[in-house]
C-alpha cells in the first residue's frame, strides 16, 4: 500500500483530503497504527472555524483529528505490549520523557509535548498515524473501535473527576454543562461510585440526556434579570439550585466535586457558590477565560480550584479499565458516524449541534479510509 | 484578683474597658489562662471600625483579641499536658470535635466553631480566657510571651505554606503582599529550605523590610497605565516580573508556590500569571471579593489554586517548633509595644500604619493588665 | 421496661445472663440504643475461650459483643442526625477526641479508647447500649438491621482495603485467608472495581465460597515438604502460584494490594513473594505475631507493608455507602441466627466453625432481646 | 586523549586497569563526563569480595563504582541544562522512560534499569562514562566535585527519609546502623528540622561520630544474655533504649520515623518497638535478608513498614539542595582519599573498616586519572 490519504486543515474552514507518504519505518519504540475512528472534538472544530486556538495558531497545513483507535501494522523492536494486528486506543501526545514533568507523572504539562492536531503537529485523520508505542493500549475483546476512540475524551473525565477531582465512592458531584466531556465526567463519577450526580445546563434536552444516560438530577438555570450583576445573579442562582435540590454546604448533602465543563462565566461563578466546605472544584471547560470569581468563597469554604488539561499518567488506562469492566457505556454518546470521505460534514453537524436531519450531535465519528460506519 | 478587666467593642469606633467577671470553673477539658500578650490583628481594627466582617456582624458588645499568650491559673482534671504557672500560646478557636471536618483533620472549618473576637463570641484582650486545654500549647524556655502571642499570625503562615502550599525544600515561592501574614509566609518558606523568595509589594519600606528579614527578592510592580483593563496590567506587569527575576514557567527557574497575601485584585491576577507550571496559589489575603482572573492561567498550567482560612491540626505546634529551632525569628516584627490601658492607641496605630512618632507598625502587642510593655 | 439483661463474661469459659441497669440518661452528645442484631467477631470468642487477647485481659465480669445495630431510644441534646426510631448501625469504640491521633483522623490510635467488650469496657449484647451519638449512622430504608451489625467487619475491610492500601478502579488484589474479615476485604476490592480478585485459603470449602460470592480466583496452596524451611516452602508456593495463575511482578498481571487475613506464618510469607513491585501488603489477621519474613522481597520490590488496625475516620460511612449502593451484598455471609437466649449456642459454634449440623459458619448473629432471628 | 583507564573486576578479588575505548560519540540524549571523584560503597565491595550480590553476579569484567562526580566533555544535540565544563553530579541509573515506574515517578523500580557497576553493567571508575544528560546535575560553585561524588550516597538517604518516610519538620528521627548511610539519613533529617535524631550502633566511635555530627543522641544496644530469644533480647533492649531515652510510644516523645540502616536482625526488631504509633520504618540496610518480627508491633502500633531501593525522581535534587544551602555538611565523611592508581588500597580500606594506619574509614573517595586527592 502506497497511499496515506489525510484530511488536511489548509486555512479557515478549508480543508482538503491530500494524499501523504507512508511512514515507511518506525524507530524501536514507535508503532504505526491503521487509523480505524476518529472521533470529532470541540477543538478540531475550533481550529477549522478559527484556524487558532489561543496562542496556537495553524500557518501549514495540518492533518486533523486526534480522537482515535485503530490498529497495529507494524511496531518497533522494543515495543512488547503489542504486536501486528492488535486493536488499540491511540494517546496523541507524546512526550519528552526527561523534563520535570514526564518523570513525576504528569507528563501533560511537558513544554515538548507533540500533540496531534495541534499546531505544527498533524493529527489521525489519515490512513495511518506514527506514535509512541506505550502510547497505544490495547482494547479487550469486547470493546469496540469506536469504544477505542472515545477513550481520548473519556481520559479527560477521568483526568478531571479521579486525577485532580480526587473522587472517591460515596461522594456526591456537581457538573456544569452537558456537552461530550461534561456527560463523561458524570460517567465516570458513576462508576466510581457517585452517591449524588447533579448536571447543570441551559439546554433541556441535554438535561434529559444526562438524567437517562447517568441518572443525574436536572438543573436548569434561572434566567439573569435585566441589568443584573453576573455575581448577583449566579449567587440567586446557586441559591435556587441548592434549594430546590437540596444541596448544603456541609454533611451529607454537600457537594464534594464540582466540575465545570461549560466554560460559561456565570456557570464557573455559580459553581463556586455550590461547592461545599473543603470541596474542590475542577475546570475543564474553557470559553472565555478572563471570568470574575466570588474569592469569599474560595476562602471560607477553603476550596481547591484547579485547572484540567488533557490526561496524564494513568488516565487512559482508567478509562479502558472502566469500560472494559462495564461500568461505562460509551455506545450512547456516539450520535452521528461518517466516512472518511464525509469528513466535512461531521465537522459541520459538530460545529451546528445538530446534524441535517436535526438530530442533536454528542460526538460524531469518522471511519478510516475503507472503513464502514457500521464497522464498530 | 477578683475582677476580670476586659477590652470590650460596644459599636464602631467605640470601645472600653468593662469589669467581666472571673470564670469561676473549668471543666475537665479547660483551662483558664491568664492572657499577658495580645498581638492586634486586621480583623481586630475592621471590626473596631466597620462593626462587621462580612456576614459576622458585632450585635453585643463583645471583647476583642485573638492573638494571645499567657500563664495557666487552672487546669480541668483531664488536661495533663500543661500544669498551673505553664506559659502557653493561646489558639483561640474551640470546635466540636464531632462533626466531619474535625475528625479529619480540618477543623477550621468545622461549622460550629467558637472563635476568640468573632461575633459573637468574646476575645482574649481580658485578664483572663477559659479555653479547651489542648489548645493551649506550653511555650520551649528560651521563648518568650510575645513570641507565644505570635504564634497565632504564624500558624496562618504556616498552615498557607506548609499545610495548603505543601511547600518542599528547595523549592521557591512569591508572596505579594508585605504586610504581617506575607512576612510570615515568607518566614515559613526560608526556615522550610525556600530556594528563593520573592516578595512583591507597592511600598518601599516594606520591601526593604522583607529583604533584611528573610533574603527576599524585592519587587515593586509597574505603575497600571491610565485606562488600561487591569487583566492587560497584570499581564505586563507579570512579564516585567518575570524579566526582571528571572521567573520561567518551568525548571529550575519556576515558581513552585505564590501566596497572595495582599487581597488586591491587580496582585491575585499578576500571581497567577507568575505562577509556574504545575504549581500551587494560595488566597490569604482578603480585600475586595470579586476579582476577575485569566483561566487559560489556571487550565494550561494546572495550576491549584486554594483559599486560605486560618489554621487547623498540626499548624500550632509547626509554628512553635519552627521558633523554637531558631529557625524563625519573631522579634523584629513586634514593633509597637503598649500597656493594656493604652489598648486603643494600638489599634489606632495599627489601624493607620504609623504610630505619632511615625513609625511603620508590623505588629502591635498589648500587654495584659499589670504587665509590662518592658517584660517580654 | 425497666431491665437491660446482659450477655456477660465471668471468667474463662463462663458465661451468664445479668440484669444490668438501663442507663437513666445520655449526655448532650451521647444516644442510647436498643441492640436488635449482634454479630459473633473471632475476638468475642478469643476471651470466651482464652479469657484475654495479648496484653488485654478480663479480670472483672464483661459484656460481650461488638458488631451491633439497634434503634435509638434516646438522643442527647446536641446530637442531630439521629432521632428516637432510627435503626442505626454502632461503631463501638469512643474515643477521646482531643489527642493527636484523635485530630489527625486516625482516631482508632487513641490511647483513650473505650472499645465495646475489649475489656474492661462492657459489650453490646445487652438490650441497651449508650454510645456517642456520632458513632450511630443511620441505615438506608432498604438496608436492614443485619446489615447494620455486618457493617463492623466490613468497616475491617474498608480500613485494610480503600484506607490503607488505598486500593483503586483497576488495581488487583490477593487476600490471604477466606474468613469473614478475609472475604469482606475482597467485596471492598471488588465493589471498588477490582480487575482480578485472588482468594488463597487451606480449605476447599472456602475457595469455593470466596469463587461464587466475590468471583474470587481461587489458590490452594502447596503441601510443605518433610522438614522444609519456612521460607524454602513459602517461596517454593509463591513461585507455583504465580505460575498457576499467571501472576508476574510488574504489568497488568502484578498484584498491586495483598492482604493478610489469616495471621498465619507461612500465608504472610507468600504473601510478601507474590505482592508485586511497588505494591502495598496489608496485615490485618493476627495469629502468632512471630514470624519471619524475607526483607530482600521488601527491600527490591519497595514494598509498603503496613499492619492494620480496627477502623478509623471515613470508614464505616464508605461502608454503609458500598452496601446501600447494592456494590456489596452481606446476606450470602450471616450463615447462622440465634436468639438472644441462645448466645452461648453463637459462640460454640463461631468456635468450632460448624454448628451442629455440619454447616460451616461464616457469620452468626444473636438477636436482641424479644427480637426474632427471623426479622432482619 | 584516545584512551580510558578503568578499573576493571575480573573475579574476585582480581582488580586490573584496563584500557578501554573512548566512547566516540554521544547521542541527541547523552553526555560524556571526565569523571574526577568516586567515592567507594559497600556494594562495590561486596562484588570486590563475593563477585555477586543476591541474584545480581558478576559474570564478565565489570568495571567498578558508581558514586561519581566530573566535568562534563560531549553534549547531546537535546541536552540544553548543562554544558562543556560544567562540575557534574552523576546519577547512575539509566532507566527506560516508559514503563509504569518511569512515568510514574518511582523509575528506581523500572525493570530494564542500566544501574553502574550492577552486573552486567559498568561503573565508572574510569575516564569516561557516558550517561544520559538529564542524569547529570550541575553542581553550585561553592560545592566540591567531591560532594558531587557524595550526592549518590546522600540521595540513598533523602529517599528513605525524605521520600519514603515522608519526615517533616519538628518530627523525631531514630537510625540504627551508623555507617554512611544512617548517618546521612540523619543529617537529612537535622536538615530537614528533627526535633531529635537518636543513633543506634554497637560500636562507641561510631557513636561518638554520629553525635559530633548531627548532635544525635546515641544509644548503645545492651548485650544479649546467653540463649536469650532474638525477640525477648530486642524486647528488652528496646525497653531499656525507651527508658534510657525519654522515648515513648505517642506524643511528643514519640519517635515518627525509624530507619535501619544495620540490616542486623536485632536491630530490625529493636526497631519496630521503638517506632511510635502510627509511625513509619524504612528498611535500607540489608544484611541476611530473612528476620523475625514481631507483628502484634505492625498491626497495634498501625505501622507502615518500608523496603528501600535506591533513589528516584527528586532525590538527586534535594540532595543537592540540601548541601548547596549549607544544610548538610558531607566533608567530614571523607575520612580517605587516594589516586586512581592506588584504588585497590581503598577497597581494601573500605572493607576493613580502618586504614592500615588505624583511621576508621566513613567513605574513601578515589581521584580520576591524572586528579590529585588534594584537589577537592
Amino acid at each position: 500500500m502506497s497511499n496515506n490519504p489525510s484530511f488536511v486543515l489548509r486555512s479557515i474552514e478549508d480543508v482538503a483530503y491530500e494524499e501523504r507518504p507512508v511512514p515507511e519505518s518506525v524507530s524501536d519504540t514507535e508503532v504505526l497504527v491503521a487509523i480505524k475512528k476518529t472521533g470529532i472534538c470541540g477543538s478540531d472544530v475550533h481550529y477549522y472555524v478559527h484556524g487558532k486556538i489561543g496562542d496556537f495558531i495553524v500557518k501549514d497545513p495540518m492533518v486533523l483529528g486526534h480522537e482515535s483507535a485503530g490498529v497495529i501494522t507494524k511496531v518497533g523492536a522494543k515495543v512488547k505490549h503489542v504486536k501486528v494486528g492488535d486493536k488499540v486506543a491511540v494517546e496523541p501526545g507524546s512526550t519528552c520523557r526527561i523534563c520535570d514533568s514526564c518523570k513525576s507523572g504528569r507528563y501533560n504539562l511537558c513544554p515538548d509535548i507533540v500533540f496531534a492536531a495541534t499546531p505544527p503537529y498533524d493529527g489521525t485523520l489519515a490512513r495511518y498515524y506514527r506514535v509512541l508505542g506505550d502510547l497505544t493500549y490495547p482494547l479487550p475483546e469486547h470493546l469496540t473501535l469506536e469504544d477505542g476512540a472515545m477513550m481520548e475524551p473519556l481520559s479527560v473525565g477521568v483526568h478531571s473527576v479521579s486525577n485532580l477531582g480526587n473522587f472517591k465512592f460515596g461522594q456526591s458531584i456537581a457538573v456544569f454543562g452537558c456537552g461530550p466531556v461534561g456527560l463523561l465526567c458524570m460517567a465516570v463519577a458513576k462508576a466510581l461510585g457517585a452517591k449524588r450526580i447533579i448536571a447543570a445546563d441551559i439546554v433541556p434536552s441535554r438535561l434529559e440526556f444526562a438524567k437517562s444516560y447517568v441518572g443525574a438530577e436536572p438543573y436548569r438555570p434561572l434566567s439573569p434579570n435585566k441589568d443584573e450583576v453576573k455575581l448577583d445573579y449566579s449567587k440567586r442562582n446557586a441559591e435556587n439550585m441548592k434549594n430546590t435540590l437540596g444541596i448544603e454546604d456541609r454533611g451529607a448533602n454537600a457537594i464534594d466535586l464540582v466540575i465545570d465543563a461549560s466554560g460559561a462565566e456565570v456557570s464557573i461563578q455559580t459553581a463556586l457558590y455550590v461547592v461545599g466546605t473543603g470541596g474542590t472544584m475542577v475546570q475543564v471547560g474553557m470559553g472565555n477565560p478572563n471570568v470574575q470569581i466570588d474569592l469569599s468563597q474560595l476562602m471560607t469554604k477553603e476550596v481547591a480550584y484547579k485547572g484540567s488539561f488533557r490526561y496524564t499518567h494513568g488516565d487512559y488506562p482508567l478509562a479502558i479499565s472502566l469500560v472494559a469492566q462495564g461500568k461505562i457505556d460509551l455506545r450512547p454518546l456516539v450520535t452521528h458516524r461518517y466516512n472518511f470521505e464525509d469528513a466535512i460534514a461531521a465537522f459541520k453537524a459538530t460545529r451546528a449541534g445538530k446534524s441535517d436531519d436535526g438530530k442533536d450531535v454528542i460526538k460524531a465519528i469518522i471511519s478510516g479510509p475503507n472503513v464502514s460506519p457500521n464497522d464498530l
